[in-house]
């Protein structure tokens, strides 16, 4: 703590300190929800998962918190800004701010309408029927209504739902940003997608490949990677997640489809990149406020990284294809690496958004944000939802829904009441390119490295820039602090086009 | 809610499925960590569980809940001293009054103590070393020195842990039983014990079976008799143990020995049985104080009834071969019912406590609670009880022990804290043994039921008996109002000595 700070700290940090352990209890739920839990446990998750949340709430609420960050806060304007205690009171008030706003009957409602709702969405998924899922998707919309009247009118009610995933990140400057996206990416789509006769992948993942060979093959590229088996875990799961417990009680999640190792691959990929940042978390951190992830659009900028910019570049995939070999390796004959590369990158206009190449992927996020908009502003009823998703695939992609499992419910995030959620999946990948501009300028190695598969100096430079700092420096200036440089699409669309001309 | 009530218990109900919620979380949190969790995840998991038992501690022991309390029960007094309220006010009432003796902070240092205490002793055991744990032990110990200390001079110090787990009883009811149990046992091990050399179960479970095998054998049973997928999960566990995170989220677990089908099968049946219990609670009590088994003691003749006094029956056994033979047929060839059942009743001095059969099983208990005594008495110290194990192992059993793994570091309770807990297995079988007597009362033909696998009657009468009561009715009631009959020994020395004589 800092010398000479009020007694006042030490209570808020402690008070701070069971928030956080509350959290990562709840975490605990979420991943065992969704990898363990019996199917009729729900009932009994949604009232666990919505005690918890009053709980945290009160504790967030409290108005013995809002009086030790008045006591604080004159102290902090004295001290140094980048002090970490100065960091964790802007956080924590941050936090009461929004949290004061919400009644707890309000939080606890919808955590529990988050918890049933994951499994409305399952059962509906399973059956391919979205009008098993529409009462719950209903009931999260005017939830999520309720909750923007808390919060003083802003430019747009769509602003409430973002903050809470992107802090300070708004409608207004997202919306450019996704129509210079949409307008690029239709044009490259249409340069460079096949006909969508095309298999995924060209083939090179569709085996068949046994659930257990994708499994330890999984396992040798993440052993290599970073994984760390005392203090990771890997499970499948039917929408695959990160989630950690503590720096050391990482779990990964992934999904193992026979006729396409592609799903695994690259999604333990993504998922390591989130697991990497949280098991980042420098331990002294890790109980407080500043001891998480600052954003998803940061968090996915490390998934997206290790899926795409790592994942899918030359020189890995000539390494990893020799230690994919050993698992996979009748499927794999006669599949070499240049081959392989050019596979993993062909653009394929494509239903499911998980699976989709670097070109097309934003466009499926265009169609969410487009979706969510719409639901929020009244200007699309829940009823109507399907229709909508069907069209704007046929508008955007070029591609034909033939059914609710792999068209509007192939996600489980509105399931779990996460709106404001997809946008920033594109935020990463913008992100991910801007950082590995910069990273390319400090490592000038990488390349080298990474086709030999030495991970270690990636792992350290993202660990000093991004992970050891955890929430202590808001996502915009985070990223000015490692780039130099404001949110742009533009070094995502170079990085884009400098790699189809490679591959043209 | 009794008509009439007063507004006070609807607020106290409130509070108490809080409490509830939290105490199911807590489960959770269990059950991870000896199943799911990576071992470095310990620290983080010591740190959830104390801020939970904090929590949890702060809101049993609010100074509201006793107002309530006072409050309600003069008009608790009026009412039918049967009704279910009245029922949950005093098993509030109780709850109370000894979480306000205990300081939140002592409380939450023995959560923290009992999450860190299995890690250390699952590391200890697999490294056969009790000195890795000899720390985590003293530590434990003086906890409870200081937990005793927070209650009125109890008759003995002991009497303190024990009702936390078999509420209302005592050390001088429990001595006596156990001196006549050590007495009529070590004659029966005498008189009916090999010598020895004999393969456990005379062999018919050595195999080898691999653990898929196994698995596949014991979910067969297990389905037959009741475990149903959609509400209840089977995992692997060093030690099996048996949570339930509501009705329909049941988890039980059970352990693969490669050359001893009998600690899957018997463990199984064994957690089934602490399973069914938990299912067989109301939905409409889940959530309350009620909503619980009354004791361990309770808890356990549950357990053991389907482990021995079903499990190891003859038509059981007669039933259970063929089903077991799909699985495990060459491992099984030659084996006929009668064999087997003699096989799996056969009288052997061994060091496993949780394998013993059904004559030696309770000697373990013996030594356990004299070991437990001398600790807490201080007339042991902690670096000597590996060598009072093995004094005691020599002199109860007559077995020589190896080393610490299968000695003194062979179950988790003591690792997990868990002092006091240990005879609960004994009144369990003498519980068991009251309860088949009424139950063969009731249900003659229940010897043929069980020869044709129809297992529906036995649970119907135990959800009707015990099951749906939870907590209403403290272990001692309820053991008479089921059998008219008082906790005694005779009951179990009886069945014991027929089965014997059976066997002989």
């Amino acid at each position: 703590m800092t010398t000479g700070a009020p007694a006042e700290l030490g209570a808020l940090k402690q008070r701070m300190t069971e928030l956080s352990d509350l959290g990562r209890i709840h975490s605990m739920l979420f991943w065992d929800q969704n990898t363990m839990m019996p199917p009729r446990g729900a009932a009994a998750r949604a009232d666990h998962s919505a005690t918890l949340e009053l709980i945290s709430h009160g504790k967030l609420t409290d108005p013995v918190v809002g009086r030790l960050l008045d006591v604080l806060e004159p102290w902090a304007d004295g001290e140094d800004p980048d002090a970490d205690d100065v960091r964790l009171i802007a956080a924590v008030r941050r936090d009461h701010e929004k949290a004061v706003r919400v009644p707890a009957e309000l939080a606890a409602e919808m955590s529990h309408a988050d918890a049933l709702g994951q499994q409305k969405w399952q059962e509906a998924r399973a059956a391919s029927d979205f009008s098993h899922f529409r009462d719950a998707l209903a009931l999260h919309v005017d939830l999520r209504h309720r909750y923007v009247a808390c919060f003083d009118a802003p430019e747009h009610p769509y602003d409430v739902l973002l903050d809470d995933f992107e802090p300070g990140f708004t409608t207004a400057e997202l919306r450019p940003i996704l129509d210079t996206l949409r307008d690029a990416l239709v044009d490259l789509v249409s340069a460079n997608a096949g006909d969508g006769a095309d298999a995924r992948n060209n083939g090179v993942f569709s085996g068949p490949f046994e659930a257990d060979d994708q499994r330890r093959a999984v396992m040798d590229v993440l052993e290599a990677v970073g994984f760390e088996a005392d203090g990771w875990r890997l499970d499948p799961a039917p929408h695959p997640f990160a989630q950690s417990l503590g720096p050391t009680d990482v779990r990964i999640t992934t999904r193992y489809d026979l006729h396409d190792f592609g799903v695994a691959h690259f999604s333990a990929l993504h998922e390591f990149g989130h697991g990497l940042y949280e098991a980042g978390i420098p331990p002294e951190l890790a109980r407080s406020p500043l001891g998480q992830p600052v954003s998803l659009g940061i968090h996915e900028s490390q998934s997206r990284l290790w899926e795409n910019v790592v994942g899918r570049s030359r020189p890995f995939c000539a390494w990893v294809l020799p230690l994919l070999r050993e698992h996979l390796g009748p499927g794999l004959r006669g599949v070499d690496a240049e081959t392989f590369y050019r596979a993993v990158n062909s653009v394929q206009r494509s239903l499911i958004r998980v699976n989709a190449d670097e070109t097309t992927y934003n466009l499926h996020i265009v169609l969410r944000f487009e979706l969510e908009l719409a639901l929020l502003e009244g200007a699309l009823a829940v009823d109507d939802l399907p229709a909508a998703w069907n069209e704007g695939m046929a508008r955007l992609l070029g591609v034909e829904v033939p059914d609710d499992a792999s068209g509007v419910l192939q996600d489980v995030h509105w399931g779990a009441g996460l709106f404001g959620y997809f946008p920033t999946y594109t935020l990463g990948n913008l992100v991910a390119a801007q950082l590995w501009t910069r990273l390319q300028a400090d490592l000038p190695e990488i390349e080298d490295q990474l086709g030999r598969g030495e991970l270690g100096p990636l792992r350290d430079w993202l660990r000093e820039h991004i992970h050891r700092h955890g929430r202590k420096y808001p996502p915009r200036e985070l990223l000015a602090r490692v780039t130099g440089d404001s949110l742009r699409p533009e070094p995502f669309l170079d990085y884009l086009r400098a790699k189809l001309a490679d591959l043209a």
